[in-house]
Formats: structure tokens, sequence, C-alpha cells
């Protein structure tokens, strides 16, 4: 596969316009929060795993949980962002309206998160432990990318 | 692979002992319906596609909801429900107690989720729209069953 189609493919990915009839901002919000929140759970376990070793390394529970961070970065998240949903016009989210305003940093963010995610799943099939770790940190980069630039304290 | 082989490997997807420390009750409450709530949005983006026909149907849209899908039904959800998890012991979780006395009960819904999702997930990716939809409607089965017999109206 050449880099040029892979990048087409991952911005695609990233970008994907919504796929289904304009949801309320209320659940817009609620429903990227509980996809980060799910994202973060199995982050946390391949944490436990291959980071803290509090519990043995165990590779189908590292591999599910690196396929659900994986499900998340390319379900098309950008269904969720209208720009009536930052934190100057919506209320319960620390959305900041930049967001709406830096287009090619987001998308640089965005298209960084899925291919690191889907780095990590293909690192978590094949069961090296070292390697996981490494990934883990890449696709935590990405995160703490889009809280540093987006996310209010 | 063999019949048998596959149960228990559904089962052991199912009902994976908890992978991390064990999470505050709140946590487990607030991760649970995170990850039902991510799976819920990707259902909907699939009935738009292959049930109501409200958005043309995109192959890779589908495959990418179908593995969010697969992938929460996959995570290892038992690891969120502690006994104190439910509704006589706890606030904000609509989960009623027979769930912990019924554990043959869950253990089949259980391991019917993950058969179904892991199904779907498969059918999405061969890209029939049809098949999508039949499968569809037999994860949905799966879901009803747990809502009517275990989740408080």
């Amino acid at each position: 596969m050449k880099k040029g189609f892979v990048s087409a493919a991952l911005i695609a990915a990233a970008l994907a316009t919504p796929a289904v009839a304009q949801m309320s901002v209320e659940d817009q919000i609620e429903t990227r929060q509980s996809a980060y929140q799910f994202a973060a759970w199995n982050m946390g376990k391949i944490k436990a795993h291959a980071i803290d070793g509090s519990v043995a390394y165990d590779e189908k529970q590292v591999a599910a949980a690196a396929n659900a961070i994986a499900a998340v970065a390319n379900s098309g998240m950008s269904a969720l962002y209208s720009r009536d949903s930052a934190n100057d016009r919506a209320e319960n989210t620390r959305l900041k309206p930049n967001f709406f305003e830096e287009p090619m940093k987001v998308q640089e963010i965005a298209v960084s998160f899925v291919r690191e995610a889907n780095k990590l799943q293909e690192e978590a099939a094949g069961g090296d432990k070292a390697a996981v770790a490494r990934q883990f940190a890449k696709v935590g980069e990405t995160c703490k990318a889009c809280h540093d630039n987006f996310r209010a304290k």
C-alpha cells in the first residue's frame, strides 16, 4: 500500500462525514465523552499489563483492549463535533472554541490518533510486550496533544 | 475451529476476570454505561445504513461501526459488574440485583452478545447489506434480552 494512499484513508477515517442525521448538541457531547471514556478504560488496561506490570501480561486481553481503542479512533468521531458543542455555547463540555478555528491542527491530531491506534492494534496482535508499551506511549501522546490544544482545564 | 472450542473462547471473552485493580462502584457504572452508549451510537449508524436506508449504504462506515460494537462485546465488560453496583445498593444505575442471582442466564446472554457481535463484524466486512441487516437484528435481540431480564424500567 502506497504511503499517499494510507494517508488519504486515514484522513477519511478520521474526518468521515456524519453517517446519520445530526444529533442534538447534548447527545453529541455525551456520546463523544462515552467513546473517550471507553477508550480510556482500555488504555488503563494496557497500561496495567504492559507498563505498570500490575497484572501479568495477557496477550488476548491486551489485544481486545487495543481493538477497542482502534475502534473508537476509527468510528468517525468528527460527526460528534458541531460548532455549537464547544464550551462557549454548550454546557457539560470542556471543548474549547479554538477547535473550530484550527481545522488543520485538529486534522493533524485526529489523523495521528487513528494512525497510532491502528499501530497499537497491530502491535497488540503481535504480542510483543515492549513494542506494545512503546506504541501505547505514542497513542497517549495523541490524546495529550488534543487535550493540550483543545480541552479547557 | 471446533464448536466446543469456540464456545469456550466466547465464554472466556465474555466473562474475563478483571484485568486491573477493582474500580470504584461509581467508575464501574459510568464506564459500563459509556461502553454501551458507544455501542448504541454505532448500532444507530448501522440501522441508518442497513435498515432505515436514511443514508446510502457505506461499506467502510458500516464495518467501522460493527468493529466498534464487537470491540465493546469483547472488552471484558464483566469486570464492571461488582455486586455493589446494582440498583439496590448504588445510584445512577438501572441494573437489577437479580443479575447476581442468575449467573447462568447472565452468562448465556453475555456469550450470545459476543457471538452475535462477532458475526455482525464478519458480515459487515463482507459487505452484504441484507446479511448485515439480518445480523443487526440478532445483536439487537441480545441487547434486549439483557434489558428485559436485568434492567429496571
